[in-house]
């Protein structure tokens, strides 16, 4: 039973830094049922901070099954007309959006059928996410909400303090004042990207056991951090942690091969030991010792889910990366290392084109891809240079430490 | 820990009897977050029988709290536009909805302001839902859910066992063939509603303890039980369990008093010792021991809140009258005793009405509202008769038996 006490100070941190909300602005809130605890907590923490509606939606992994085991395969995917029109609706509201996660139940879908599995993502509502996110039309957040299920897939028992221990260390709540300390620590992030962003590499090496692979960056090509805004000038944290330098890549030149050093954690299931081979920007092969259908069937989505949008650098040094544990959540092992992502690029990102979506992101260069799919692939073995434009290699990260000023 | 064979049991009786759910079709199953263990069975059985795609959206009382403890008073009671969306959507595609029903926490909302409880309802919602029903445009149905805060609300202890036995009696699920034990429940029902309509009574009477009401009927009030139709032709059993025959009332013909024999159970907060007193189908005066406040503010809610629109008669021999329980729900409460509802009036209850809502009800005699909410108004101690034309009175019930044949 973790303590009211405890949820709440989780929840201020979300509100304050994660959502930066409004006096009068609204909240929807996502998570799965076993998050309620959580939720429950939000509502009020985001009332007590002035909030117009708090509108929590929970999801049922059980039911999900249900339907995959059992359903029509014409309707797997198929998403109800009202779960776009909540979103498109708190768009036009200009309200905040908190989602809840880490899987309550990691192993829920293990032996379910692995193409039904694939096609049973909510294309229509993931696609509109990622636009959403692109028109910076949600001041949003996520944060992990950590569970029994998550913690015994973890450690073997239901250990939920062992696992709150370490989501709350990883987001700052072991400071005397998080709030200060998340302040110091976006400058710090926001220097790291600038200076990034000042040298304009033309290309991000990776070099390590099983990987050899050069990904080429838009001479637009901009290096973001922990904070953004939204279209109507919202400051708000993505993601509760964050510890990434990010920017978007040139679609058009990723070559070699990549090997994934972290378990990845789909909403469907895990997919271990990942090896993709780019060329040309297209991921041509990929293997996998569990999950692989699961992953192509992602990559078929759409031309762009073949494709890099994202490439973001994070040393080991990290909170996150001191735990020295895999939360097999991409929320969290994604700040303890250097990752890419599959699927749509992200505005932010490039030079100019804040607010795009769609046809005018990709006609500044950016993929565009119905998804966004994160991958780790860095760690103490793999190093990393930036290419300048005559060749020339910068080490940017050895032995996962960071190397620039 | 209930088992999954218990619910696997219900769920069937839910989509066999109640909804009776076709191949292909939508369900839609609302509930509250303590509910899951039930909607996630319920989703298996309906996709085991054919179900197009189930759509299960939890409601939480806590985070419904918050909002009435803390949220701005202007948006107590709004509803956000994807409730209805979802609801306007089921309906134009035929689609189910079953209703888990049941207070988790009934006394979660003691000592809240009770002033801004009454403005908390979601009215626009309601609204819908009542049209809903009376244009016969979804196949619903509403089951009990069981959960420990209900068990120990009744009995002082979270005896889940005791309140599911006590369920399962309600519905017949103690039945060797709980399907063949409903469809002839339904004749029987459907016997004696249409008895009633052949009579072609002027009005009903009730007279015990501080009872003496006399509720006028249209000449083309018709007597209604268990089973009706979808505007589409699917026939469903809206309650389980149900064992009234009921009416739509003359909203402008009922004079005297009446004392509720039973704890009225409002969404927000439990209604005691109810006295209303009628003129001229109006309630002009509302007393109660405890959330008087709360039901003069539904009786506001419009001008119809205050008439009635629904008069249903129960013999103390049913299923559920002879647990000799209050369940301290409308659904069950509602099967055991003779009860009325302010509100709209029921399209069904009116010969030629079917399908009718809002002003086309209105035009045919019928009360029209935002809500409808059903009292207890029989038992032991409380005379019903019929009233002819021409004053003459047909005793009804006596001591809770029914006297017709």
């Amino acid at each position: 039973m973790i303590s009211d006490e405890r949820l709440d100070r989780y929840a201020r941190l979300a509100i304050e830094v994660g959502l930066n909300l409004t006096p009068g602005q609204d909240l929807l809130v996502e998570g799965m049922v076993e998050h309620a605890p959580l939720a429950r907590r939000v509502a009020r923490a985001a009332y007590a901070a002035g909030a117009g509606n708090v509108d929590v939606v929970y999801g049922d992994l059980h039911v999900s099954r249900a339907q995959i085991e059992a359903g029509a395969q014409a309707r797997l995917g198929w998403t109800p007309p009202w779960m776009l029109r909540r979103i498109e609706d708190a768009m036009e509201r200009h309200a905040a959006l908190l989602s809840l996660h880490g899987n309550p139940e990691p192993d829920l879908m293990a032996g379910v059928d692995q193409a039904r599995l694939g096609r049973s993502r909510l294309l229509d509502f993931q696609a509109l996410r990622v636009r959403a996110l692109n028109e910076a039309m949600l001041d949003w957040c996520i944060v992990a909400c950590p569970t029994e299920g998550w913690a015994r897939s973890l450690f073997g028992e239901p250990d939920v303090e062992r696992l709150w221990q370490a989501v709350e260390t990883a987001v700052r709540l072991d400071e005397p004042d998080p709030v200060a300390a998340w302040r110091d620590h976006i400058a710090r992030l926001q220097h790291r990207a600038a200076s990034m962003t000042g040298r304009r590499f033309d290309a991000i090496r990776f070099r390590g056991p099983g990987t050899d692979l050069t990904v080429g960056l838009l001479p637009n090509s901009r290096w973001c951090s922990a904070e953004t805004q939204t279209a109507w000038g919202q400051r708000h944290v993505p993601n509760l942690p964050t510890e990434e330098v990010f920017t978007t890549p040139d679609p058009r030149r990723a070559d070699g091969t990549v090997r994934s050093t972290r378990p990845l954690i789909l909403p469907e299931l895990t997919v271990r030991d990942l090896a993709l081979r780019f060329e040309g920007g297209r991921v041509v092969d990929i293997t996998a010792t569990t999950g692989a259908a699961v992953f192509r069937a992602l990559l078929d989505i759409d031309e762009g889910a073949r494709r890099l949008g994202e490439l973001a650098l994070v040393d080991g040094t990290t909170r996150v990366g001191r735990l020295g544990m895999t939360f097999q959540s991409t929320l969290l092992d994604e700040n303890a290392t250097c990752h890419l992502a599959v699927g749509t690029g992200l505005a932010v990102g490039i030079d100019g084109a804040d607010g795009r979506a769609g046809q005018d992101l990709r006609e500044l260069g950016a993929n565009v891809s119905g998804v966004h799919t994160d991958f780790m692939v860095g760690g103490p073995e793999v190093e990393v240079d930036g290419l300048e434009r005559d060749g020339a290699a910068v080490p940017l990260l050895r032995r996962d430490e960071w190397l620039l000023p």
